[in-house]
């Protein structure tokens, strides 16, 4: 039998992920793996950037969170509504995320940098989201996050409005805990409050709540995932929604057996080394050549 | 923190909305919000006639109504039949319908008037809607109402014919009532009914079940969507689908925590805000590229 | 208020189904209605061959019969299984429908024409599919049909292998019996039976259990949905796809109040004049699409 | 009643597949078959590989295996995970299969031959699927099969993870058993387990689990499906997706009847004669269609 040096490069991966270490410091720790730079560099099939797993720059991040737009669009995560982020690599405290716009029409034009608070920072009269704050408190609360989606994923909703948990009912889902944490905006801002995360207050609750996970849902509303890379962010939040449908269809059949934390750690390593990185090629593929065809129908 | 206009922008709508006060009434009250025009104007991604939250002419009214049928066709609300209409603003009793058309193929010069009682005064031989009825009915009803959307939406049938009532189960579906009213014709016409609405009696009586809510399920039918301009009811329209597929999916698990009154009013000030502009823009988008792909194969 | 003369049309159209008379007697009672030819030639939106009825010619049967296929592919009610046909407007004993081929593949050359004993008469070596006896025992038994759909339609079998019945749950689908008939082959053919319908004498038994229902049901096996032209069983097969897929979706919310047989009568004279005419224009558009999109990768 | 000679040619073939006779017997046996080969060469509309039941030359077994490849992502079988191989003519130790890449991006230069340990002779740097120990130890227990499919079909999982066995409920399901086995793991390996089968051990594991199945789940990851040809084991592998689709849309209904052994027998002999052909025809349609689509936005 024979591992192969990929399970070596995406444990390291993992530990950086766990430990919650920037994306730099991970670079450094996989270049020093035997045979990871030489066998990525003997692919024939994959250029650099993708076999990348973290993107090391800001303009590979706001490439990538471009993509990412496009790609959850295409996977029905978000609609006409729903937003992701990046953190800068060159000013961690910052992050980058679109002005107030679909995000099948985001380009690389429409990024803002939004400060520690949510700050936008060059809007020029563009409208900000009004949920930025759900970026930059977990931001704040997590130095290992690098990415954030925040989406209203359908198949997750019912999950954050009954008492049944989310929970890992497959392999590529093998990152959720075993019962992926409610934020109630109640909690924080009563009954009179607006389903909606606007301030740094509430934020801040968010985060708490989210802990360590990867994935919070938000009650009435839909939920936040978080990566160490944007192809990180964006194959969990395709995940849950896939574990989240199939959980929906399995729960009338009777009990269910979950992995187990040990078996989703497990598993989790071969799924998402380099963020899914032969998953994000084929989601590049159909989201680019959905945005081809809209595009002539684009404004702007 | 920052709030942000918009939300200023929004409220006065929302004011507008439910007060039920005439779109050029709103259109006044919105430029008198300090920094509004100044921020629609300074973004450099939006035309003008897409920020305007109402349709202010009657061509631009008929405009976004050819372009409302081709997006409830492509995202699945309607299919081969339903209809849609805007009320007149130069002749406020009146309102445009196409003729009796699949949605999908609607163009333009297929738009009727009708007067108040429904009568269409420029058919030349082609044949209206059998249900026109539910439009006059509800306009005559409902100053407030600009749009009105009829469809037979999968997803909410269930709600019409069974105890269960359809509620807001998530934000973006923060206008819907508590329990959204349902109408059922035998109340009106007998047992021996004929299902839809056809006469001015009938659409009357839907108009009295509607009340002041936004959505009335019709039984073993559909639905009647209806907001203060056709991008108003073409988001609900949608976003009552999402809400009834979600509800759906999350009855079997139990009891479940709906948005309460304030969180749902609070909430739908911002995602309506423009009539759910950003969400327009991609759901017309994707219907421009729908309407192009079949062109070739529509007669007429 | 104004009935419109599409009622009246309508309404012989359904006396002619309900009496079985052919579709020729039919053709002959509907220009008896004051206005309707009036009416249909002064639309200036469609082609006389699609406000007809029922297909007149075998040439207009057939070219039908090929944009059915097309179009029940394209609207899944079948996949790469299933298969429909016409009877013979020249010899009402025979039929016609494709040799053993993929719904979506099938042109007007690979039309074979079948006598009363489901033989075919043109066949120069090409197979024709083995439940052809569907078509030729219905035809039989059942004069006032002239086209008959057999498919796979996923969301049917539910209802063939359980306790619970097909029932009209919304309009669209008014043509349904109170209680869709199911046809078990095991009464027929015993337990170690193929489940499929490969012989006159199976035929007949489904015919019979089928009786003067335009759908039944095969457990383990999907339906057979027949109409008074093409374009009727076209429209059947789709809206008894819909209404099951909705029936399923309320069954767990508890008792449903389904469509009198008053109402389904009443409201399919509407829903199914010119054989859902309106609703055919635009699913044969999008099948054109499909086809053509196809069609570079189609082998012969 | 005429049988015709497709039943004879697919009994042939299904009591080769039944006693694991090697392909090439096979198609001695066919070509005894009175009336098949006159049959299949009378055919005006196929070609002749595709009326071939078996690929008989490695060439043509790779071509087939990137078409299904192609074919099981555009069906929804296999989104960016998941693989197939097929066992080599020449050296019927071995097999083909791809490198570790997204199946819809799969061509023939991406094929790797696997010895009977499932080393792999020609990786040249390129990274194998860590799973493929599933492929080497079902072809070392089953000379019968020519073709493995592994997935993580969404629908088949909640049969893997609940005590509801997944059972034959259609007929173009008869190849499955009356109850599919489910393989767990945990079994094997123990509760802190991988989940995935990534040594031979796991793989003869799986294998006997498998047992003479068609099918076999995998508890919280997915199934391996296997076949005589690969067109066999992609006509199974997406009709154990849409039973399983339907079978849990059957089950809130209540109790269920199932096809019993004979008639899934039975029915199967012509379902998949070919492969079944037919439904493979259009099925390379659409995925050759998809590929073109994504052909400009993919890379390498």
């Amino acid at each position: 039998m024979s591992e192969f040096e990929e399970v070596s490069a995406a444990q390291v991966k993992r530990r950086v992920f766990l430990s919650g270490l920037a994306a730099t410091t991970a670079a450094s720790l996989l270049s020093a793996v035997p045979g990871v730079g030489q066998q990525e560099k003997s692919s024939t099939r994959s250029a650099a950037s993708s076999n990348d797993p973290f993107e090391t720059t800001d303009k590979e991040r706001i490439d990538d969170l471009v993509t990412a737009n496009h790609i959850l669009f295409q996977q029905g995560v978000v609609d006409g509504f729903g937003h992701l982020s990046v953190r800068s690599v060159t000013k961690p405290t910052h992050f980058f995320m679109s002005w107030n716009k679909a995000p099948a029409l985001v380009t690389k034009d429409d990024m803002l940098e939004f400060d520690q608070d949510s700050t936008p920072l060059n809007a020029n009269g563009r409208l900000p989201y009004g949920e930025r704050f759900i970026h930059g408190e977990i931001y704040r609360a997590r130095p290992d996050v690098q990415a954030v989606v925040h989406s209203h994923s359908p198949a997750v909703v019912p999950f954050g409005v009954t008492g049944v948990a989310l929970r890992p009912i497959m392999h590529l889902a093998g990152f959720l805990p075993q019962y992926v944490p409610v934020f109630d905006i109640r909690n924080v801002a009563g009954e009179n409050n607006r389903i909606t995360v606007n301030t740094n207050a509430e934020g801040a609750a968010l985060a708490k709540v989210l802990g360590n996970s990867p994935v919070v849902l938000m009650r009435g509303h839909g939920d936040a995932v978080v990566g160490p890379s944007v192809k990180h962010a964006v194959y969990r939040a395709i995940y849950t929604q896939v574990n989240a449908q199939i959980q929906l269809q399995a729960l009338p059949l009777g009990q269910i057996t979950f992995l187990n934390s040990m078996e989703g750690a497990n598993v989790d390593v071969s799924n998402e080394s380099g963020g899914g990185h032969k998953a994000w090629e084929i989601w590049k593929a159909e989201a680019m050549a959905n945005s081809a065809r809209l595009a002539p129908y684009m404004k702007g």
